[in-house]
């Protein structure tokens, strides 16, 4: 199974590919950041972050998207971002009928670390070791991208059963909707 | 000139669409709303929004979509979802080459009311009044999107060049990004 784990943002955002089976080594296939021009309008970034997004899609070829679930940010502007970011990527993956799966950062520091509450740096550490890397990515959304991926992989062996069905349940919709989609691109 | 106006939600999205000439009587053209399914998942809501909007603009074919710019609201959950919504509705006008502009709610009641501390009520009494309307559309969300209509006609006048500007390096981005957005829906 292959992860691309999405840390969503509009000024950065964070991707990590990894690899594995359950019970196996995993395996780091691919990670970095997208950046958009903060100086563009804001619908013009959205464009740039789809396509860099999809870029992505199309290399890894991943099995699943797991997208951080954020909804704890005070700063309501950045929440705002944040969440349009994210929505970029779940519409990329929603059209592409690759499962998704929303973890909260806490779900991820405690799949990684085992504790909940771990900070940024024993995140980046953890994911260095259990990944094999010789130094850790950076910047820190990457390293939190590639989190995500290995939170997915330790979580996700419960509810494949569930994923199957809502891939099936995408590609239907997909299936419905491509035609019109390739109007409006025309 | 017509104008969309959007008044994004992921439960409830309001569109309004609204065709009139400097200093001349602006026309309701249409106006409704956009549900979502609250049972599926949110990629899956996405999808539906991205669906329905876009059908919109094929039919509206719209010269602007004004589009809520919200970042008030004291709900980080709710911020989420409504900056969600407001993306795919950025990003499809961005793919079709429509200049966008993004409008305060204070900026459209002052428009429409001339006082950007209007309740709701006046907004919809103005709106009903200023496009001549037998009754006040129901629900808000749709009166709502007739305002931030009415607003840009209103507002729009100084900053066509800007928009045109800006339309032709959209057309440009989305020259640029059709054929990977395409293989991506194939």
């Amino acid at each position: 199974m292959r992860v691309l784990g999405i840390d969503p943002g509009l000024t950065r955002c964070g991707l990590g590919v990894v690899e594995g089976r359950v019970s196996q080594i995993l395996t780091m296939v691919d990670v970095g950041i997208i950046k958009t021009d903060v100086d563009a309008p804001l619908e013009i970034r959205l464009l740039q972050l789809e396509i860099q997004i999809l870029q992505w899609i199309e290399r890894a070829q991943p099995d699943v998207i797991a997208v951080e679930r954020v909804f704890s940010q005070l700063n309501v502007k950045t929440a705002m971002a944040t969440g349009q970011a994210a929505g970029v990527a779940l519409l990329l993956a929603a059209k592409a009928g690759i499962p998704v799966a929303l973890h909260t950062p806490s779900e991820v520091k405690a799949a990684v670390t085992g504790s909940g509450r771990a900070d940024k740096k024993q995140v980046a550490l953890m994911v260095q070791k259990l990944l094999r890397l010789d130094s850790i990515p950076k910047p820190v959304d990457s390293t939190d991208a590639l989190a995500l991926a290995i939170c997915h992989h330790w979580r996700g062996i419960g509810d494949s059963k569930i994923q199957a069905a809502l891939a099936q349940e995408k590609a239907r919709l997909h299936q419905r909707t491509t035609p019109s989609i390739k109007a409006a691109t025309q």
